[in-house]
């Protein structure tokens, strides 16, 4: 949104309240309603047209906007034909409100097709969040939106801004997500390949660069009115202005770094949380993450400069995504005269760790508890089950159960999922460094049953995937709960690493990448009752088994709607009293 | 299936019963248990890869064989990752199992992912039929497969046979039935086209045509080993033998035409009612029936014959299906010299008509009763509504609501559907040769209530479409019963053509065509309490609205399992009476 366009909202905003005579229901919190359908529709999302699920007719889904403190309600209608939906609000812990999590299998039944379920949820924190599906791969589909949520009225950021802009960062293939599934689940395994556009807001360009304009590429040049669905939104800026951007990313695959030509970007939140304020030329910004970074306009106003979105951690197969920065005084179809900024090199893995290390806590925030009651060690690896390609946490691939976990634990339903705890570690024997000597992992959908209040220390491990000197980057996302990040390392954790875990002023995100061969080290207080997905936020690893479920003071959580309880062993449960005329 | 297949198939089920000591037991009726998982596979329907749905890891689905009183059992889980299935037991009559009937929205909540349904159903009559998904278009993803049921122990077709085959016939598009769904659902309308290959169990050969062996044509041709995916079921016959051919088709969209070359046809069969047997040429066979049809292998055993389908009732872009007819005495790699049959002309409807005016019921066979007690006009038009293109009955469109019919109307669920009544009839004014002067109609849902063991007379009525000139086929199928085809008649039907009715052996079945700008009269009794669709068995009309809902009898459905009832209304009252703890 621009700096004008956010004038105007607020002062809409300041007029209805005067004329609703109840300046204090103005102050206080709203409740905001929205409709949704989901539904089906050809799009072009990079200029070429593909199948999209979108929200209301559109593609990304509206973007929410909210004050902290405020109460989402949306009715989500599902439009499709033969398929469940749910949506998942990244990001937002859920307080009180687990059924509303979104995501099928853990918190609630998909809606079927025709029906509507409402969600209603707090959103207690500012910050820059998202949504999306979280049933099968949906999300690869398209459906996802973007959810900022402003401070409450009087509150204040610790930071100044003139306007903002809000980038939500995704890739876009075009085999559609249906048989991409089929690939993922097919034996011999096949892989998707890397997507063949990044998009910044919904918006791409297949095979039709704006960069062809100013570089010497032979490649097809477009040129764009503005009103297409795939041309590029600009980001127009007034000189001599500081702006916030509000990036996220629900990428299905792509690690991703942005770079603004000439403009220096300063950090100061990450995944809803206000972070020591830091310059970086460019950011990585992993899946299911998001940041806020303000930049000041104080270069040349004659000229417009390049907004570039780069794959890194994988090798890059995809051209990068484009867009630009408008100095408002400069036309807008003034392209850069440079070439657009080249991102550090794709496997500069330290590059990547020293960015990662750049994220502290800003100062007055939550500090961790100096102690956990338990650890548990999480192993990542590719396996194999009957010819089938996984992954798997301790030799575990999640299959989800038909049943929600939240309704099956609540109501003691022991035959909805593995009653046995999966485990807190893995054999001590075992090289990460090197391929499985064993491929072999088994299915399963045990849930680790935390204490209410206590704790929980996770270290994720990476390892060797299936391929010799392979180990893939996996930004692992939790729900109900921010964590603290206390650290990174390389290769095995060894207890001797926890001496160095960061106390004083470690993050609190609700996503954290494990580097290639290394680990990850997160503390949380598992205080939410509910159950909680904690997994990678690649959309085929997670399809591919590679998460956990944590359950918490599942006892306390009162008021889950039935409708979110309708299938599987709770559906049965429910309906088995009713007496039949 | 072969004869010595066949006969190798006999002795061991006489075999089993003798040592089984329980030979009683053994001539009556038998339950027949099948464990079925449905899931997206890739495979070669027609030589280039696709996704398809299968079952068991097959395409078609297995063929269930059972005799005419077995009960047969599936349990069927549904394996794909976000779609419901449901799984439809076409020319079955469902008596006292009206929830078996597998059609969502109407006889049953769809089948969740992961979830397991259990279809329990009696086969009470011998006949040929098949069996298909009936939710969205999963049909024409290629979920559907072969039920044939056999005369009961010491019973006797009225023919003899030496040995059967098994011709399910279908289409193919390469356009996957989920992005067809979106094209006939956008707006502006996007027509999915005709068909890419016709398939023969399953079986064809995209730009591959057996026949370019023999014609000058210059389209690459195949080789195959016969195990490949596409090649061609090719029938084995011994010379002078008669066999039966059950030929059925599912297409999505096609009516077809088949020839046997230097063999004439007799049909004894139509959807599993025996016909009076008389000789053809050719046979048109429509989406949703079936036929058994008599050849005498009474030609030169030197050679092979084809066997050929073809695209009938729309200009044909579709090739032939072949495959070969082979005398074991010769070999099967041998094709035969003559190009394949020429089908009669697409557009040839009078050869058409005359061919389902020989249709009459076998003597002996149940007649109708010589009078109604209401008449039903049903006006099929093409339609829009607010800009997407519909088909509608009497100016309704059919959109099938979240929750099931069945229940809906067993609990007096009122809010679950139009409780209004639809039209019996249309305005007499209505000129069935011209496009609607107003093509609005509008979106539907309501049931038309029938009296238990009433007679009711349907009068299908065609009319012009949205273009000019142009009025198609629709072979419209009914649920739990079978109904007499009383005549067929040019242009608007009046009062005065029903003395030309057919009361003396009009056939018994389950679906019967439609005519371009005609009319064709059913009669059936309303004795079958539940509630049962109505509707074109062409996939892309059904779903863009062109149905109706019968039902009858309702309150004496007993013991409809809940798991049949889970969604929507039904399962939220039934979910109702439940004391959370």
């Amino acid at each position: 949104m621009s700096l004008r366009k956010s004038m105007v909202n607020r002062g809409l905003l300041i007029l209805t309240c005067f004329f609703s005579f109840v300046i204090q229901l103005c102050l206080a919190s709203k409740t905001r309603h929205f409709k949704w359908e989901v539904e089906y529709m050809y799009w072009s999302p990079d200029c070429m047209e593909g199948v999209v699920m979108g929200i209301n007719g559109q593609f990304p889904g509206p973007t929410i906007r909210a004050v902290a403190g405020d109460t989402i309600v949306v009715e989500l209608t599902n439009r499709l034909h033969t398929e469940g939906v749910v949506i998942h609000w990244h990001g937002i812990r859920q307080f009180g409100t687990p059924w509303a999590d979104g995501t099928a299998s853990i918190s609630q039944c998909a809606i079927n097709p025709g029906e509507t379920f409402i969600y209603r949820y707090k959103v207690d924190k500012a910050g820059t969040y998202f949504y999306h599906g979280h049933y099968g791969m949906q999300r690869s589909a398209g459906l996802y939106g973007s959810l900022v949520v402003e401070v409450g009225e009087g509150q204040k950021e610790p930071f100044h801004y003139d306007g903002e802009f809000n980038l939500l960062l995704s890739d876009w293939w075009h085999k559609g997500s249906q048989e991409q599934e089929v690939a993922l689940s097919s034996k011999p395994f096949r892989w998707i390949g890397e997507p063949q556009t990044l998009l910044i807001n919904g918006r791409g360009q297949y095979n039709c660069s704006l960069a062809a304009h100013v570089t010497n590429s032979s490649s097809p040049q477009c040129q764009f009115r503005g009103n297409e669905q795939c041309s590029p939104q600009i980001l127009h800026v007034q000189p001599h202005k500081t702006y916030r951007l509000r990036v996220s990313s629900t990428t299905a695959l792509a690690s991703l770094n942005l770079q603004i030509g000439n403009h220096k970007m300063v950090m100061v939140e990450a995944d809803g949380n206000y972070i020591q304020p830091v310059a970086v030329d460019d950011l990585d910004i992993y899946s299911g993450e998001s940041y806020s970074v303000l930049i000041h306009t104080d270069q040349d106003p004659s000229k417009n400069y390049w907004i570039s979105v780069s794959v890194r951690g994988r090798e890059p197969k995809t051209p990068q995504g484009l867009t630009i920065l408008n100095y408002q005084t400069t036309s807008a179809s003034k392209l850069p005269t440079s070439t657009p900024p080249v991102s550090p090199l794709w496997n500069d893995y330290n590059h990547s760790k020293s960015f990662s290390n750049k994220i502290l806590a800003l100062m007055g925030s939550p500090k961790p508890p100096t102690t956990y009651n338990r650890r548990i060690i999480l192993l990542n690896t590719q396996n194999t089950i009957n010819g089938f390609t996984k992954w798997a946490i301790n030799n575990i691939s999640l299959t989800l159960p038909p049943t929600p976990y939240l309704g099956a634990i609540k109501h003691r339903l022991s035959n909805a999922f593995d009653q046995k705890s999966p485990p807190e570690n893995f054999p001590n024997d075992y090289d990460v460094m090197k391929p499985p000597t064993n491929t072999n992992s088994t299915y399963g959908n045990g849930v680790y049953m935390l204490e209410f209040r206590t704790t929980v220390d996770v270290i994720l491990q990476n390892a060797n995937a299936l391929a010799t000197g392979v180990s893939e980057i996996h930004p692992w996302h939790l729900h109900g709960h921010d964590f603290w990040v206390l650290g990174y390392g390389e290769g095995k954790f060894r207890e001797k690493d926890a001496k160095r875990f960061n106390l004083k002023n470690p993050p609190l995100r609700n996503t954290a990448v494990i580097f290639p061969f290394g680990w990850t080290a997160l503390r949380f207080v598992a205080d939410n009752p509910g159950v909680w997905a904690f997994h990678c936020h690649i959309e085929p690893h997670l399809h591919m088994g590679m998460g956990v479920v944590f359950a918490e003071g599942v006892h306390l959580v009162k008021d889950v709607p039935n409708h979110a309880l309708a299938c599987g062993l709770t559906g049965k449960m429910l309906m088995s009293n009713y007496s039949h005329h």
